[in-house]
């Protein structure tokens, strides 16, 4: 099948955002605070690098439930990471493909 | 120093994204749609896995152009990447640290 023939296709854009959660050494963010600071940016408090993930996927009722499960399961270590559905958003065209 | 002690500081929570630019490869993203595809799930369209930077630092005048600046020669690589200063929110705590 391919999707892309349904002309009545609804499709959505997910943003999803995946932090390191707070008393969780993150030694991607630290690297960039000790970078910063070594090019004399001396003032920053914090820097915390987590991940952004963005899927193109059909809308449905079920999405988010979907959604909640693939975060759990997947796209976050729930012992060290939180993560957080920022938006469902309905979009009129697809991603180009790579 | 310890900016902590000068309460009159006012402080930005700074949100950036990075994102592999459309057309080149993003491994962590196939990674991700063959893992869900392997769960049975096989309507998504795609998966693209990009940063979340956020960094807390002492509000000013220049801190856009700062973090412009920051974006451009560390956090990104503008051959495969783009990045969005997504927002500059002045907040009234700290981070925890770590």
């Amino acid at each position: 099948m391919n999707p892309k023939s349904d002309a009545t296709l609804s499709l959505s854009k997910v943003t999803i955002l995946v932090r390191v959660r707070e008393g969780i050494l993150d030694p991607q963010g630290q690297a960039v605070l000790q970078a910063l600071h070594d090019m004399g940016e001396n003032d920053l408090f914090s820097v915390r690098i987590g991940k952004l993930i963005e899927i193109y996927i059909p809308s449905s009722d079920t999405l988010e439930s979907r959604l909640e499960s693939w975060c759990r399961d997947l796209l976050s270590n729930p012992l060290v990471e939180s993560y957080e559905i920022q938006s469902i958003k309905p979009v009129s065209h697809q991603p180009m493909s790579v």
